[in-house]
């Protein structure tokens, strides 16, 4: 990727423009950006009525955007920023060779485990970038996002040592583009912490709010829902450690619990989706998160019951039959 | 209690009118035995009406009952059947002494651990037994029973010291009024055996019925939810060895598991219960497992998960809100 462009130079890509993507792609577009998005079921009518998201930051509207259909149909882009739903990840092979530039880079914008590694496979590891997203929003209707809360993205390089790879040049640049779209950016020096980290936050409250049919404030504000929260994100600890050979201090996960039950009651991603009967992320966070615990024999009992819930529920949601 | 007298002669006590106690309670009285019945909500009705029993093994009403309001109206019996929700055993200390004769035994026909031992304290250790009721029935009614299926109940002495007191003629006499009323009777020489290898069953079923929302056939037919039966059971057994020192094999978990797969679908009394918004007995079934386990330092994850998921469930259900 050429760092040496503006920020209105680089073009971006938006693969799957559902509430994440039309989030960020329309802050990014709404501040001068070339970006193009990629649609399937909304492609019409937002070739047609643009983009509209309802924003806590402010509303807008971008009556008119880059829409594409198929990833053929698109430029090759600097950055490819990937926002499908990881249950949708069975096609990057095909939508990410067409549309990436030859210096461009692929930023995985998802939840979850491994997926970086997925993306070095098609793209090569010196084209992929990870970014954590903390966004509270979800699509209304075609071409039509809400966003309730929070927005910033933490940035790290992928490495396929999985070794910290410190703050790169590119990684700056792509941060001032968003910066400069009012997104808050950190910069992570290890992917791979990072991402671990994230599921600390994830595998409780994204499988609890689930399996309980509720909001995070009711499960902080219940005794045993609360300490089932601590004791998962315990055992993703332990898995970092033995898994990944980092360490998660336990001021972290305190922090979490208590940052979690000042928030407003919120209804985490998997939630909604169970909640809407389409497909959850269930093998993205808790099956990689498993697979990687038992590669290194580490006990996570806790998390394992939880996934075997949700895939129970998510095989009944998919069926349309009620649980 | 008089061994002595015919099963004509000895005079039973029903402590707790539900689908139980209204079953057993009938039977034995359509049977001719002298039979004496506790009710709360449905004193009135039965005291009028008497008993309705819909039964897979033949539908039968018994029109005049027994029926009492309070238990200082009843007259003194040799057998005291408790039969109540587990979830009213703080009654028993009222209930118990103005009913059991001198001679008397207390039968406590409920599902979980330690209430013998509660028991024992108020009535003397003698004076008690245990039965293991294998009985798929419901109220639908006051005063009316359906039972759909099984019956069986297993007879085990106490022993205060958590010994097996092998079979005694108490226990066949008390047996041979129940086979004279149909019901197919067992005799156990260890009730603590018995009481955890009734757990093999019940904390699988039970909690993962309700939490779930589904019944037994579904939970075996799923690969998820049958490896989390699985996976419960054998703790349930790690805890029967480790609080217990009593040794459920392999091959009992393999027979419970594949009988399970092969009944009708089934929903335990826990789902019956959660479903209606009545109190569900997690603390006799659960708790009691979870406390033993602990005091023997026996780790027991996923018992403690489902434990605590039933806990919030429960108080949802109790406050009268959705989940």
């Amino acid at each position: 990727m050429s760092i040496r462009r503006s920020a209105l130079g680089r073009r971006y890509a938006i693969i799957g423009t559902g509430a994440l993507g039309g989030f960020y792609g329309g802050r990014l577009a709404r501040a001068g950006c070339d970006v193009h998005f990629l649609l399937h079921s909304d492609y019409e009518h937002v070739r047609e009525h643009g983009l509209r998201v309802d924003s806590v930051d402010g509303d807008f509207v971008l009556p008119s955007v880059h829409a594409c259909g198929r990833a053929e149909d698109m430029p090759r882009c600097d950055v490819v920023a990937v926002t499908l739903k990881t249950t949708a990840n069975h096609l990057l092979g095909e939508l990410l060779p067409p549309v990436i530039a030859d210096d461009g880079v692929v930023l995985v914008l998802q939840n979850g485990l491994g997926i970086e590694e997925r993306v070095a496979e098609i793209v090569g590891a010196d084209r992929v970038m990870g970014g954590l997203c903390f966004l509270c929003a979800s699509k209304v209707g075609p071409g039509h996002i809400r966003h309730l809360d929070y927005g910033y993205i933490t940035l790290a390089e992928y490495d396929s040592q999985a070794r910290p790879r410190g703050i790169t040049e590119r990684m700056r640049a792509i941060g001032g583009d968003f910066k400069s779209a009012g997104i808050r950016i950190q910069y992570a020096e290890d992917l791979v912490l990072a991402r671990w980290k994230k599921l600390i936050w994830n595998v409780p409250f994204n499988g609890l709010s689930v399996v309980l049919n509720t909001t995070t404030d009711r499960i902080m504000a219940n005794e045993h829902s609360r300490a089932l929260a601590e004791g998962l994100m315990r055992e993703v600890a332990a898995a970092a450690r033995a898994a990944a050979e980092r360490k998660i201090e336990e001021s972290f996960i305190r922090s979490q619990l208590d940052d979690t039950a000042r928030m407003a009651p919120y209804s985490p991603s998997m939630l909604l989706d169970c909640r809407a009967g389409r497909p959850m992320e269930i093998e993205a966070i808790f099956g990689a998160a498993l697979g990687a615990a038992a590669t290194a024999k580490c006990p996570v009992p806790r998390i394992e019951t939880l996934y075997r819930l949700l895939k129970f529920m998510d095989e009944g949601n998919r069926r349309g039959t009620t649980f």
